[in-house]
């Protein structure tokens, strides 16, 4: 199949190479990051609109909101080179309710839209491993099914709501940051009454408070290794877009809110690039302790 | 061995059961409310001081601190019974401030003292596989190690210090807290932006935000069942050792303090009897939406 893929980074360019390595036609934007692999298997178009003219899906992997606005719509975009028929699939990670309005605008062109963001990072990216949560009519989702099948595992279709993947993304945003939280507080509690987190974390392992959090993050507290992994300053984007859309929604995410606030303590004492694990030193700081 | 057994309620009844059907000799205090089956197998002393004397180790099972602090140092209590080279076992659920004062207590009449919470419930009391956290030195948990490994599995020495026991299960309870609200924050949100959150759930287990929690009891939040399990007002009892002994250490739990907020939102409509992971009702309420 002519599949166009837009934003060849650390995430996209993995993704890429799998459905290349499947056989599938690539059609890339030209770019001067493009890296040699990618120019070894891709035909390369003058713009987005090209690339959408050339292909029956479009995948786009970008940064954040206003890249797929720009992408989509701007001068040379996708928008003006699809034609009726077309599957526009965003893989990005992006406003829930921004993804709506894409969504009824590329409908308006007479082609399908779904959403479907990933978790997994690099790792998951480069062993076709991610976690991917589909938004968007069920006839575009099977039409998508077997290329999410060469780039991950554990995929769902959430909902045939246009923004539902992102939505779901969001709601796994809130509950890795609030489960990190968690850790921190309840890890740097027996620290400070004098008991080892290491061995309070071995006996919280078999019961009601684990999770993938307390097995992988609450080591990283505990072992004070912060290197990304996930870096605070992008959990701050996800969970900016979580208080932002609970806030047009009309609702409170109190904790998340909180959450929030501790990264920014981190950040503030420089840590912005550090693992979101490091939300610890946020509980640390503020219980008068020493920053290991 | 002659064992003394104090608190023979919901969880101490199927305990000390176990204890008296793999040989153990029991004494425990005349109450009205001793069951037919504990009345069966045990020797009924007139107080706590006579179950003392008659007993090598005495364990304790009682609902709050007051009632440990009763139990030890009241009148025709167990201080008044126990003999130089005793050993005193409290499997309450207790501050881990006033625990390091009764242990000091209890040294200074030549007794060890271990304490040592517990997590699973009834149903982990009935089945023998309950987690027990144990503070306190390493040659008295070693003497009541084989008590333990009746009662439990997942048994671990969280650290020599009198009261690590009881940290370590006030950690326990933040973070099954914290977690709870994750997932309520997280579906709450998901439903709100027209998402089912079954199908969230389902998209969410595989990866960084599962949880135990994730598992048990956002299908409660889903489902709408909402009894109990384990009640909203003993949930409080936990948080409140946690903040309180945040406060007297000097640290802040920004997240458990809003947890405990929540509750008490569930607690105002009428709810402190309610399994926890009805804290969801707090974040619905507070959303504007119907509470089912």
């Amino acid at each position: 199949m002519n599949i166009g893929f837009i934003g060849l980074g650390i995430m996209g360019r993995p993704m890429a190479l799998h459905l290349a390595a499947a056989g599938h036609t690539l059609f890339v934007p030209d770019r001067r990051s493009l890296s040699e692999d990618i120019r070894a298997v891709a035909t390369i178009e003058a713009d987005a609109a090209s690339v959408a003219e050339h292909a029956d899906i479009v995948i786009l992997m970008v940064p954040d909101t206003p890249d797929v606005e720009t992408v989509l719509f701007g001068a040379h975009g996708v928008a003006e080179g699809l034609s009726r028929g077309k599957l526009l699939i965003d893989m990005s990670s992006i406003s829930p309710t921004a993804t709506k309005d894409f969504a009824a605008r590329i409908a308006a062109l007479g082609c399908g839209y779904i959403d479907a963001p990933v978790s997994g990072g690099e790792v998951g990216a480069k062993a076709a491993a991610l976690t991917i949560m589909a938004g968007g009519a069920t006839t575009d989702f099977e039409r998508a099914l077997p290329l999410f099948q060469l780039m991950g595992k554990n995929i769902t279709h959430v909902g045939e709501a246009p923004g539902a993947g992102q939505v779901c993304k969001v709601a796994n945003q809130i509950i890795v940051a609030l489960n990190i939280q968690a850790v921190a507080e309840a890890l740097t509690f027996a620290r400070k009454a004098g008991a080892d987190p290491a061995r309070v974390r071995q006996a919280l392992m078999g019961g009601f408070a684990n999770s993938r959090i307390l097995e992988v993050h609450a080591e990283r507290m505990i072992n004070r290794t912060f290197a990304p992994g996930f870096r605070i300053k992008l959990h701050q984007k996800d969970l900016n877009l979580a208080l932002s859309s609970a806030k047009d929604m009309g609702m409170a995410l109190p904790n998340t809110a909180i959450a929030q606030q501790m990264f920014s303590v981190v950040t503030a004492a420089g840590g912005a690039d550090l693992d979101h694990s490091a939300l610890v030193q946020a509980i640390e700081l503020m219980a008068g302790m020493a920053v290991g």
